[in-house]
């Protein structure tokens, strides 16, 4: 895929039909309530057709070839439901369909600053007749449950008789299962027909899930605009609902179709109840017509890009992709309430649409400073899944709560519990995000309720976990951290620092806020233990090189043959057993150097230089979780171009399908890594003890990074250029920050510039053989909107 | 289940329906390779019906949660195959059930010299008319596709007149599988029908199974004896044939029925060659009948006996128990001949019917010594399956061969690899069996050919496991050792000495055979480094408490909470996730204690004591191969009756049902290890260095043990009493032995008698809260046949 270096759009120019699955990903609509894949209107061809609602799923029995206590019953899979994207085109007597007749022009768009996904192609059937069809598609920020398509289709030169089917399609005949463990799993036509009724143009269909028991209904309504005159015919079936139109067109007289959707789902609610719903949506989103609900859409990205946009001068490839992420994050999140914010968000069916640990550490860190209420709406849903995630625990034979590993509805469903249930870090890794939330916007009615709860809970998990050494020091053994290339380890130090961080941030919180911990039952004599078990926490370190093991043993392994492994044995965990990974030091993903960067307090600059060193060697990047990570420590140990490296390969991720598996969605938390890459990495800022710190440094071939944040609701501006960084308070409050050690008082309207000190000079750490990143800084200096993406993994 | 302690034969007394299942294993007959277990001959009330022939399975994809490389795709069970015992009784016009009427009498005998399983019954219906019923049951030693039942029916006071319904029955309607992890696995009706013949009073059926498409047939053929005219119908149809016999009797005058059963199959030969076999096989029973086939099956095992048998005088329940355990570990092996010996043997299909490691680490080394052809053909089994184990090592990248955790026909079966493939230790239990076979028997021709592809094999695959340390020391990282409470551990004590043993073992092996050797291109660089793997293999030692870690980081994990611990909570897997038996200090069964025991001469005794000191406090005995290991180490460091405890515990464990799932089949490897409790606990047998040494010592409840081996050749008869030991060479060459130290040359005809020294008096190690064996040694003695059993498990 190579798409236009552009600013503000993602545009593609010519039709490649290997990559549609990718390109369905990529133009995906979603409000994080309501998503469309960027299938074609015209249903097929089609990589994978997709239509989600955020939490709705269908549970499936988990089989195990030999089962054990505690593992998980139940899987959910996000349901593909009814989809109201198709709008086929019969012109005279031939369907227009890309694969045959002559497609003359064939161009998407995905705008992020109107958010509305653009299609426009010249076509000429098998018989001749040419036809221009525009089509534009958005999913409404503003209304929650409404999609919205305005489809035109014209006679080039001579007149034609069109017919528009537009759909409501449940239980797609689609494609079967594939065999790699991290795409979604084929559950077949799960979606019981409940009601189906028609009224003038419109329809609406309902169905409930046969295991889940979750209810639905989908409405479509249509106006039409045109000058002959059209006869409209509407049907309904159980699994279908169709408005045909047809019309004799003559050239310059286009057919414009508007299409609204409307989209609700309940547990609870009657089918009666969601059909007025729908009714009612449509009924509002008619009222406003696709042009106003274009304008609101416009007006709502405006605001996000007020507070969150981040510029890139000299790098039009990064630029793009970063606004990319940036735009995909808000969709994943906006309107998510109380729901989760899932692997993929709503982009597609990988990872069974469940939610992991890395929303909290990648995603909600971004969320917190561009979409404050959508972090905390996020962190609302681990609260709402509290009594699950303690139930779990008490069937484990645990205290607190552990949350789970990955679910939609907050059961674990994890089917392989050495990387599932065992990585109790997602525990630690919500706490911290509940920190991070309550220290960025200062919302205190968060932290005495939902917050405390969440703290509390999680840090009474730990204290059971771990234990007393006869070293005095508290451990934590047999879990497993987030380089999943190992598992169930001693004392690995991501976990530890993490849930060090999580005791006290408990013990803290239950002590400033007595009256609402004594709701918990938190005794001062637990407050204390969380406090002894924080400050007492094991961090292992060897000695003998001056490393600090991912966790105690790990620097004991034989090291992986990285010379002996082939390129296309790469990612290893389908070419290897867990068991020959885990007991080798070779390492997926960042792990104790995503400690390095969370936890960074903990290790001097020339600990983390070590480290950083040594785990570069063993880093494969077979996670997306990865490259951003690496980026983020590279800058901050002084390797500032391999930090560019680790940015270009984080943010081009999903843009260029750097991993080939963006087929089956995005993936939302590398894309949020690629925006803490930038912000984190060459934009250096830190949050340590409340202080917030920046220590800025440029890729040589890049002229300017540009970003901005909301910190206690004050608006900050931030520009990087090589000898100096510029400060600003857009609004706000006076806020105090540190830049390279300086501290400066930023007051409204008076921006501070200061100098850049001068980098040291290193050596540039080693990968493993293959597996290095590309080189981007050495020849992107100088281009202008160069054509195609300069970065690719080697394999 | 209580049964009269007699010393050659099970008895029961007494019909108890709650224990159907228990006594259809504890009464199973089986020659290893045809299995009936002892299901009425009527077929109903059953725990569980079960006919089973050797290595014939079915086979079902293996499902997993989330699947990943290298996962086993596909499991094996066990098959119910045509059952031939079915002999139903009508008595006028009322069937015979024991659920029904009134039985006035019921006994069933298995007796461990005829091998004939008595079955006497009076009945009397609810009309009040009286029969006797007697049959017998053999599974014929000799004649290795035969079984054959004699039923005799006797009208007691009145003529009436009975029908007799015998049949052979395939895919029976029985119960559904159950939820217990180590229980077998329901497949339904896997067998399709092909063939169903009659001829006269014979009727032979041929089946395929469905998946696995193996194929067999079996055949019944009867003879009649009676005075009146009997009337006899025979039918077939796919998946019956039956042979029905209706006579008029007066008492006095029994109706006697012969049947004859004959089984074949196989994965390559025609229905048509299966079913000439199946009929050759009835003929030549048929020209035997009853009597002779008796008769030779007495003969066979008089010579068994003589070879094997144990003597304790003293505790006739223990006396029983041994000979129940010499029996079984017969009727598992004696004709299996290249497939395997399944930890059930043919009794049940528990475990689907799989062989594990213990079949080499246990039952072995009991065969190498009593029916060391049994022992040769389980390890040609081995060697059979050979090529299927280098498959898998190539499919998981490793080198040489792998065998599986679990499988009947070869293929890795496991369906959770952290408790199955990581179990790598499989490997060198088989290396040793083969080692101590040889030894045993001095078969060279074994060792050059099969047995150096053994041992050759599984030290490359160990070579490749391992690695060298930092610290000069060979380290074998990631694996799981006996202990199933602990997995994916670093440096396991057992596996690092048993893979020691292994590599050293091949290493000399390839050097004394050098041409052979070549055969697997084995070079004299590789016998060198097997050879300093094995001298520099890493053996962990915790100075702080002066005891070897069962694995590098055992004594550094949390210990259990044992007084928090309910005793319903047990065994601990069925309600404690594996998560936190790993990490936490609690041992399933003995793993450590079985290196002290297996490789004993790499630990001082001092280490022993202290190591069995700290062990025994975390030992839970939820494996039945637990406590014949601690009871032949207790009896070593000087724990004389806490020896006597396990090994009454060892010895009870099936017949008296301590574990609660001998329902399903026994328990052959525990039955061998009580047999190894006996010879290597009291009888303190061990062989160093091609050395054969004793140290017997008796518990004080005891008179007398007496014990027979053949070591190369030699007979030997040992006899143990309180203040001496006698040695006896029965046949065979001179022979030197040790005694407690001094050195014995025992010739023909001239027993040797010595003194047993003192013993030192020691502290009684203590157990889990609960767990502690219940102690025999205290008041067995001097009790005569009593009536109970005294060994109960506390739960």
């Amino acid at each position: 895929m190579a798409f236009d270096p552009q600013p503000w759009a993602v545009v593609e120019k010519r039709l490649d039909l290997d990559m549609l699955a990718q390109t369905e990903s990529i133009f995906a609509l979603s409000n994080g309530h309501l998503g469309l894949r960027g299938n074609f209107d015209e249903g097929e061809p089609r990589g994978l057709s997709g239509t989600y609602l955020n939490g709705f799923y269908e549970s499936y029995p988990l089989a195990y070839g030999e089962s054990g206590f505690g593992f998980a019953e139940d899987g959910q899979a996000v349901v593909n439901v009814t989809d109201g994207k198709i709008i086929r085109l019969l012109v005279e007597d031939e369907p227009f369909d890309v694969h045959r007749g002559h497609l003359e022009f064939h161009e998407r768009t995905l705008d992020f600053r109107t958010g509305i996904l653009t299609r426009e192609v010249r076509w000429r059937s098998e018989a001749g007749h040419g036809v221009r069809v525009k089509s534009e598609r958005l999913v409404s920020f503003v209304d929650r449950s409404v999609a919205a398509i305005r489809y035109e289709v014209e006679a080039l030169e001579q007149p034609v008789r069109v017919a528009v089917q537009s759909n409501l399609q449940a239980n797609p005949s689609d494609q079967a299962g594939v065999s790699d463990p991290r795409a979604g799993r084929a559950l077949g036509d799960v979606l019981d027909p409940i009601l189906d009724v028609e009224h003038d143009l419109r329809v609406v269909l309902a169905h409930k899930t046969k295991r889940s028991q979750l209810h639905f209904a989908a409405g479509m309504e249509h106006t039409i605009e045109c000058t002959g005159d059209a006869t409209t015919l509407t049907q309904c079936e159980p699994d279908l609902g169709r408005v045909t139109i047809s019309v004799g067109l003559t050239p310059g007289q286009p057919l414009r179709v508007t299409k609204l959707l409307a989209y609700h789902w309940s547990a609870h609610q009657s089918i009666d109840w969601l059909r007025d719903q729908v009714d009612a949506s449509l009924e509002v989103a008619g009222s406003q017509g696709f042009d106003e609900l274009a304008e609101h859409q416009k007006d709502y990205l405006d605001d996000y890009w007020e507070r969150a946009n981040i510029e890139v001068d000299g790098d039009p490839e990064l630029q793009q992709a970063l606004r990319f992420a940036q735009f995909h994050l808000l969709q994943a999140s906006a309107r998510a309430e109380t729901r989760a914010i899932p692997a993929k968000g709503l982009t597609g069916p990988g990872y069974d649409g469940h939610a992991f640990w890395d929303t909290e550490a990648f995603v909600l860190p971004i969320l917190n400073f561009t979409k404050p209420d959508a972090a905390k709406a996020a962190l609302m849903w681990r609260h709402r899944i509290l009594p699950s995630a303690r139930e779990r625990a008490q069937q484990l034979g645990l205290k607190g709560a552990a949350m789970p590993w990955r679910t939609i509805h907050g059961e674990e469903c994890s089917g392989y519990w050495p990387a599932g249930t065992a990585a109790f870090h997602v525990n630690a890794d919500i706490a911290w995000a509940v920190e991070r939330y309550v220290a960025n916007t200062g919302d205190e009615e968060f932290e005495r309720g939902p917050g405390l709860d969440l703290l509390v809970e999680s840090a009474r998990l730990w204290l059971h976990l771990g234990h007393w050494g006869a070293d005095g020091a508290f451990h934590i053994h047999g879990v497993t951290g987030p380089d999943e290339y190992s598992a169930l380890v001693d004392d690995n130090v991501y976990t530890n620092l993490m849930a060090a961080k999580n005791l006290a941030a408990a013990a803290s919180a239950a002590t400033r806020h007595r009256s609402d911990a004594a709701r918990l039952d938190v005794v001062p004599k637990e407050v204390r233990e969380w406090h002894e078990a924080a400050e007492a926490i094991y961090l292992p370190f060897d000695e003998r090189v001056d490393v600090h093991p991912q966790d105690q043993d790990f620097l004991t392994h034989d090291l992986w043959d990285f010379d002996g492994t082939p390129l296309e044995k790469y990612p290893l965990l389908l070419h290897y057993p867990y068991f020959e990974l885990y007991r080798q030091q070779v390492v997926k993903q960042a792990d104790l150097v995503l400690a390095l960067f969370l936890c960074g307090e903990r290790f001097t600059l020339e600990q983390k230089r070590a480290a950083f060193q040594y785990y570069e060697a063993l880093t494969v990047r077979d996670s997306s979780l990865s490259a951003c990570t690496q980026s983020i420590v590279a800058a901050e140990v002084g390797h500032t171009e391999l930090a560019y490296d680790y940015l270009a390969e984080a943010a081009f991720m999903d843009i260029h399908d750097l991993e080939h598996n963006v087929s089956d969605g995005l993936h939302i938390a590398s894309l949020a890594g690629s925006v803490m890459a930038a912000v984190c990495g060459m934009g250096g800022m830190r949050e340590y003890d409340h202080k917030l710190v920046f220590r800025p440094r440029l890729a040589r071939a890049l002229e300017r990074l540009a970003f901005r944040m909301t910190v206690r609701g004050s608006l900050l501006n931030i520009e990087v250029r090589h000898e100096e960084a510029t400060y600003e308070l857009m609004e706000g409050e006076a806020i105090t920050i540190f830049h390279h050690g300086e501290k400066l008082a930023l007051t409204p309207g008076r921006p501070v510039t200061r100098p850049i000190p001068e980098a040291e000079s290193l050596p540039r750490p080693s990968q493993p053989k293959g597996r290095e990143p590309v080189r981007r800084g050495s020849y992107a200096s100088g281009r202008s909107g160069a054509a195609a993406p300069t970065v690719r993994l080697s394999r």
